[in-house]
């Protein structure tokens, strides 16, 4: 099973646990969650990579898989993911570097179109 | 003077400042940081917006004003500059409300257009 | 005016621009973060003590101000906030130090109970 | 071998080899370390949700592990930890999911009592 | 007043505040705080750079003042202040120029020597 | 393989992938990333434990790893590394821990001169 695909798979499964718990903020911050990258004034595909440079910044390695999961379904090509990196790079520092080598790892795996 | 006039002499003077240090590795830093919010695969706007959100959540203030001023100059409008702090908001959570609330005010400061 | 005051007047006022912001992210979001501390499984003043001990290790003055205030109207004595600030220190380390130099100032403008 | 016991003795080992390192700031931090979460004006299981709040919000998943291991031990409910995530969650905003998962994940495993 | 000397002040003020806490976590942290940077294996100078690269990175003002103001009392030169200072910037960022900018504005005034 | 051997086979492996990628910023990045560590006023060992401390308070296992293996290169002593920890420790506070722990696995594995 490739690394996107197992994400996939324990995140859907944990997720099932985290929606039987009966707490009100945790299942509304998950809807908000949902909610906030839906195409408004700025398109779905804006927003991904806005999710994105956010995830390197902060060094949240799922959290990239996810946006990048997604930058690729809303069609982001790969040369604005690689601008979109740079950007993590110069802001984040040297410190997002491994972050982004797992990054480019995982991207050369989901097989993306120029 | 208004808060971004304020910001803006207090950058310029001491980026004369830094220009003097004799250090190859600042001086091509600050270069790269210049380059990397060039039009580029994505617009300019969109990379000021990256650079917004990734400053939003690292919760830098100063980073916040310069990208809002940036942003305004390549011409994003106010909805998009607000859907990129709802961006930051979920994902960098309510310890970016504080940072947020400089950002209102100082938008309000900038007479945005619509 | 005290610190206290300044925190609560500039925070009503922008809080009130943020309001005008048709966003639904942005407003849902204020809506969690006003529910969250409410009573449940945990009273309240373990609430705002949790918002504390958060607010300090992620090194935010102006939450920490507002936990401070609201700890304060749920009944925390100065015994409980020092034990809190203790827990983030030594989880935070000393870049926390500064925070709490600003809290413990804080803390003894407003008139604590023992 | 679960999870826990996986961590339990990874941490016991080392912990034997970092007492053999021959400094005193590195051994008194360790004591400090353990002696903040002791019983004071606040209850021992105040003091652990306070650790797994920060341990939440500054993403540390071995501090995760090691609070939850601790709360259960002094008798905090599955409710009780719950809404400590929630805070969290707030606080520290969706790049918390991906510990929050790890840390249900545990939970489960742990057989915790309501 | 210089900035210098209003840190100093505040901190000297405040400190005492700190002392009259009866917290024993609380002091023996600080007891350790200020063992941490004495003469070992590393000489004085390498520790105060220690600090200072941390506090750059952490993007701690008040740390920064501190250091830098320890650096020049145990002898450390502008020039391997700046050095330190480019290694933060690598590691830690563009996030770390507004930090940056102020260090560079303190050490103009603390007259530093060559 | 070690756990150093895997790191480096890695990296290695990743930074090809890398240097493929047609982004100038990137490029030069790396190239900075390089050219900090260089002996200038301070010696390459100090510079690498500059990035050590800076790696740990920031919480970049990679990191960690990549800076004791040059630490080690360049003729940092084990009581060297050990005060800089002893640092990082004290700066970072308690999640620094989990971090440490695995460097000093790592430590054991490098069979590092006294």
């Amino acid at each position: 099973m490739s690394r996107l695909e197992e994400f996939k798979k324990f995140r859907e499964e944990i997720n099932q646990e985290i929606e039987k718990i009966d707490n009100q903020t945790i299942k509304r911050f998950f809807a908000l969650d949902n909610q906030v990258y839906k195409e408004g004034a700025l398109p779905e595909k804006t927003k991904e990579l806005l999710g994105l440079v956010a995830s390197m910044v902060l060094r949240c390695d799922d959290c990239i898989t996810y946006h990048l999961w997604q930058a690729q379904k809303v069609g982001a090509s790969k040369k604005e993911v690689e601008e979109t990196m740079a950007v993590a790079l110069v802001v984040g520092g040297s410190i997002v570097i491994p972050h982004m080598r797992r990054a480019v790892e995982l991207i050369k795996e989901m097989d993306w179109k120029e």
